[in-house]
Formats: structure tokens, C-alpha cells, sequence
């Protein structure tokens, strides 16, 4: 489908990566306007105009309303799309997949994103995105690395049991999760560990799908 | 209208409040089965399997589903008994309820959580609920008052422009703000700021609704 919908984002952004493989896989097309986010553009009046929080991505629908928050961004585009739904379709699978891709967030994705934000020199006061500046705690570092060590645990363990995280059908889970595991490989080379063969085996069959490569 | 619907809680919990006043404003009856949060029931072997995360509450559908994750229980009332939507109607509705409901979340409830978790001596070892043990770290509960601070002005200019959180119309936005008022206030001794007019007007009208005494 091909929309008049605005992205606005910025490339190498893992909340981006969500957002993008989550339309390859319902197939939607839309208008993608880069932010700077080296230049601080995010900070800028007409950005914060649209995102109050300064932080991408944000989808724009046709009347101006601006959508922040990935899985508001997704709720909003499998709503409006209904076909291939990524969010379930009935009420008890709404609410099962909303419960899984918030713990693959929570516990993987936030864990990872913590543990950077809290690192990285360029950082230095900036350990939560959005409006305000906080300082980095160093201790969050170490407990961050014990997190995501705990999510991949944890996450083994249910893939053992369900073929995918939310259960027998693909959904917006398995792309948080998925996303969560390429960065924490890339920026705290935490990889999957070897001996968790369910997350591999997984992983890997996500990996083939054309949408993963978006 | 009365359902099968069971609901695992602990009297006491903010997170409980959020489920109740959104089950007083929507109507919807079903049996509340208490969990004893002091005899450390939420580990043992039946309600993990009931919630791995050991949390509560879980709502448990006729099905024997368990869906855990407030805002993934307020999407299953808010799907399966569509009479007074508090997450929106329309697609757009939805995404704009849910960007705000978790910026309530994430910046408000989270961050008065985070400052108790690392704060009560009881919870020593407790700093984030889950199955895994985290130790407290003291820096986090000076940052956390921070945040409650900067929450309160960004609910204040919110709250000037508009309503209600989310726009126009109460919301489960709204529930999410209030019951971190109440929990900021009561945990933490950080009531409304004096000056915040505009989050006073709102506030008293909300504790004047039949639901917010739930």
C-alpha cells in the first residue's frame, strides 16, 4: 500500500529498525524525512514542534497528527491496515502480543539502550533521551550487561516453548526481540549465547525474511 | 456487566489502582482473587505459572489466558467491551491514547517505581520487579526525584493546552497520571507543585469521578 503517511527518522536508529521492519512485513509504504540527529536537529523548534519529547521516530497522518512512541507507531499502522495484522486480531490476542513485545522492550530493548546511554562518552549527560538531561550512572553499566545476560535467558526459555515469542504466529514481539539482539551484538557485543539453540534456530528463520533486510 | 474474568492482585499496588479505576470507568465486574505480596506468594510455583515475571496483576480470561502488563490488560477490557473506549476508537484514537498512556508511564509511574524500588530497605536486592534479583543503586532514587520534578512540569504544560493528557477526552491517560500522582505523593511526598494550576484543576475534577474512589 503506498501512503501518504511521514516518517520522520533517522538511519542506523534501532527504534527506526523496529518501525521499518514492521512495514516491510504489512507491506506499507510511506515518505521517510531524515533527522539529524548529529546536528541536534532533534532538538530544533520545528522538530520538537512535532515530537515534544525530541526523540525519533514519529509518524505524521495526513491531517498533521504526529504519532511518537514506537508501539504507538505500530498500534496506529496495524489499526489502520488491518491486513497481515502484527498485533493480533482479536481482543485476547491484542492483549497477548501487547504484553510480549512490551516485555521484549522492557527487558531487552530498554536494558540494551540503558546500558549504552549510561557508556557512551558522547553521552555524558544524556542517560535518558527526551527533554531533560541527566547524568550517566556508571552502575547502571554493569547491571545493564546482567540484564540483557537475564533477557537472552529468559528469552531461550520461552522459545523452547513457542515458535515464536507471543506464541505459534509471528508478530511485533519477535521484531522487538529481534532488533533488541542485533543491538546489543552491535553496540555491547552481547551476541546470542551458543548454547541457547531455540533463540538460533529462531533468529535465523527471522533473519531469511525479506523484511528483516529493511 | 459481569464477567468470568479473574484478576490476581495485592491490595496496595499503584499498578492495581490503574486496572480498577479502569474497570469502575468502564463497567466491567469480574473477580478480584488477592495475591500476599508479604508472604512472597507471587513466587511460588503456581502463580509463576500464572505470570513468569512474578508480578501482579494478572488477568486471567474465561480461556485460562494470563495476560499480564497493565496496558496490555487495559487493551484486552478495552477490545472485548467496547462500550466507553479509554484507549480510543478510531486507529488514530488508538495511537494517540497509547503515545500518551505510556509517556505517563515511562516518565512518570516508572520514575516514581524506580526511586522506591532503590530506596526501601525491604527491597534490598528488589530494585527491578521480575524473576532476577538486581541490587539498589542509591544514585538512582536522587535522579528519580529529578524525574518525578521534570514530569510534574511536563504534565503542567501538557495539561495548559489541552483537557485531558491525551487531547480533547478522558482517556486511560488520564488514570495513568493520577495514579502516579497519588503514588508520587503518598511514596515520595511530592504532591502537585502549588503553582500548577492547570494539573490542580484536572486533578480535582478526576477524584470527583465515581471510579477514581476504585
Amino acid at each position: 500500500v503506498t501512503t501518504d503517511l511521514k516518517l520522520h527518522q533517522s538511519n542506523g536508529s534501532p527504534n527506526l529498525r523496529r518501525v521499518r521492519i514492521f512495514l516491510a512485513e504489512k507491506g506499507v509504504a510511506l515518505t521517510q524525512t531524515p533527522v539529524d540527529l548529529g546536528a541536534k536537529e532533534q532538538f530544533s523548534d520545528a522538530y520538537v514542534a512535532i515530537n515534544p519529547r525530541r526523540v525519533v521516530p514519529t509518524l505524521v497522518l495526513e491531517d498533521g497528527t504526529a504519532i511518537g512512541e514506537v508501539p504507538a507507531i505500530m498500534r496506529y499502522l496495524d489499526e489502520a491496515f488491518p491486513e497481515t495484522p502484527l498485533l493480533g486480531s482479536s481482543p485476547k490476542e491484542k492483549a497477548v502480543v501487547q504484553m510480549w513485545e512490551r516485555r521484549m522492550e522492557l527487558e531487552g530493548f530498554a536494558a540494551v539502550m540503558e546500558t549504552v546511554r549510561n557508556r557512551v562518552a558522547g553521552l555524558k549527560d544524556r542517560a535518558i533521551a527526551g527533554p531533560h538531561d541527566y547524568a550517566q550512572i556508571p552502575a547502571l553499566v554493569d547491571r545493564g550487561l546482567e540484564r540483557v545476560r537475564d533477557f537472552y535467558a529468559d528469552l531461550e526459555a520461552r522459545l523452547a516453548e513457542q515458535a515464536f515469542v507471543a506464541g505459534p504466529a509471528f508478530s511485533a514481539a519477535d521484531i522487538t526481540a529481534f532488533v533488541t539482539i542485533a543491538f546489543a551484538t552491535g553496540a555491547l557485543q552481547l551476541d546470542i549465547p551458543e548454547a541457547n539453540a531455540a533463540t538460533r534456530r529462531w533468529h535465523d528463520a527471522l533473519a531469511a525474511r525479506e523484511s528483516f533486510s529493511a
